[in-house]
């Protein structure tokens, strides 16, 4: 008998979009008790007695944010939660439910959107989230993805960004510059691959940037770790845009200035190597590169000895009067503004 | 001196995402108790003590739900925001936060993002919300608008799409069928610009065909006359996809039948006479046309009374014992199987 090789594709047309939905989330299971109805109505019904809600959104579109040549759908599905859990994080909050809208083109078969689906679960199952919602429909081209998360945090207890101090002191989670690294490494990859098909890449000593690059995990972690060491930040933003962006957004919102210490600013042994191999200085990578969906925090002087030495956080500066500016203190000990050469959605050139 | 014939086109690269963003959403105002913290932070906050919250999100894309050549920016942001407020009203509930996340591409100048802003504006103003996050991003073609609604009910008020019982009645708010006709007379005007661009378009005949088209109004109002008539929906959904498509929404949810009855459809006099123009059947249009954006509910026969001869409400059916099936009794007085010919996002074809 002949194998019928288009078997593996199924057009999304033929299942409608009810259908596919249906499909797509019918191995969702719901867990939180604040879910009181998730997939299936007009909306969503959720329940928070006594504790505030968080809502953030973000956008990811082919061609911008992702190149489907180098990045499985499965972890796409995965790293689109991952964003937007990042800023629920960001704000000393619970994540709790997401919704997923997806346009896609249909030169997508249903298996494609299955993978990325299978992604969206894992993150729901790892981080435990109700998803709750979404909407389906087809794009002109390329593929996009909305998500909303939606998180709890104790009344008064959410973290802003317009809340910094002078004299706390900066702090990151993990360390930043290897997902810009990756990138390159991918973007290479790509390249050569262009020329010579049968190259077979030996990708093992960029490991940790590929991974930091297309599968990142939000920091759900940091929250209670804070909590054991009885720290409360004083101010709290993610790293999406890339850490010089975001002390500027701390420093703009809370009406402070800073100095950010070049020596102190964490990066992996991959980051420094990789840097090397492509004559690019680590520490604007570490600055600018982006998409590190660490938590960059200000904690007050006080707490200095509960954080000190905790392998999980750096203190990268602290913060100054509004009139002193913004500075990254290099190890030669000269001092330069920072500004953001941040990733800018906007500005980037098409492939 | 001669005239800066670009001055009215500003690049959006130039002013970057978050100058993007801080100068599309200066001039909305917060006027709800329930934002803590609105734009400008990783998420939102919002406090709802002891109600329950609704959300829904829905994705417009551009070649799929709208055609720029015919369509206003202005409008098509005023619609992007009733197509989600129609489904939060649809839970019996009062809208009041909403998200708003484009991706436009680089043909798109600031002014045509302005322009569809300020139809998300006058959303918020008439009908009260607060605009609390989103996101901004480029697109490799085609703009695609993305709106998360957030709305609050009283605990257990949420009415949902699957409590209609059998013997309730079936009604509809105003009236079907006119927004996909006003679909009909803009794709004809556009075929006839085509060929003879000198064309002077009379449209006056058509002019409630073309408003509900372009300019639809979600059933904000239904929730309190409803409540001042003392009736309780038993179901409820709202009629985006085609009256018939929701009905059988409604009895798949609730586990019932459902005889509707041709000759109590609601149709206004331009859908019956624009469907004679065009040899189309205005019950068929009724049924599967779409974008009506009125509620579609159940309620106890009991409430008949109440509802009997209202003008906003046209009692169009009962539900039936599931196994009776679901049915349209023509004014012919024969039975005919109901089924979905409802628009289907991922089926229609490119333009």
């Amino acid at each position: 008998m002949l194998e019928d090789k288009n078997k593996e594709r199924t057009s999304l047309s033929e299942l409608g979009e009810f259908g596919l939905i249906d499909h797509l989330t019918e191995h969702f299971k719901i867990t939180h008790k604040s879910t009181i109805k998730g997939v299936g109505d007009d909306a969503a019904i959720l329940h928070f007695p006594d504790e505030e809600i968080v809502v953030t959104t973000d956008l990811l579109t082919e061609g911008v944010h992702f190149d489907l040549s180098y990045v499985p759908l499965k972890h796409l599905g995965y790293k689109a939660v991952m964003v937007n859990l990042s800023d629920v994080y960001a704000m000393n909050a619970s994540a709790s439910q997401i919704t997923v809208s997806i346009a896609v083109s249909n030169r997508f078969p249903l298996e494609a959107i299955e993978e990325l689906y299978a992604g969206i679960q894992t993150a729901c199952v790892n981080y435990k989230l109700d998803l709750v919602g979404g909407d389906t429909t087809s794009s002109q081209t390329g593929l996009l993805i909305s998500v909303t998360a939606i998180g709890h945090v104790q009344k008064n207890k959410a973290v802003q960004r317009s809340t910094a101090k002078e004299g706390d002191l900066l702090v990151v989670s993990g360390d930043v510059g290897a997902a810009y690294m990756g990138l390159q490494i991918l973007e290479r990859e790509k390249a050569v691959f262009k020329v010579n098909p049968q190259s077979q890449p030996d990708l093992e000593a960029y490991s940790y940037l590929i991974e930091r690059q297309l599968k990142p995990e939000a920091r759900k972690d940091v929250s209670s770790i804070l909590q054991q060491l009885e720290v409360i930040p004083t101010s709290m933003i993610d790293v999406s845009d890339g850490l010089s962006s975001e002390v500027l957004h701390i420093c703009k919102n809370s009406k402070v200035g800073c100095n950010v210490y070049e020596d102190k600013i964490p990066l992996d042994p991959q980051v420094i190597s990789s840097c090397e191999e492509f004559k690019l200085d680590s520490t604007t990578i570490a600055l600018s590169g982006g998409e590190d969906y660490e938590l960059l925090f200000t904690i007050s002087p006080e707490d200095f000895p509960k954080i000190k030495g905790n392998p999980n956080f750096s203190i990268i500066g602290h913060m100054t009067q509004e009139s002193e500016g913004i500075h990254l203190i290099t190890r030669a000990n000269t001092k330069i503004e920072l500004i953001a050469r941040g990733w800018n959605a906007l500005s980037k050139e098409k492939n």
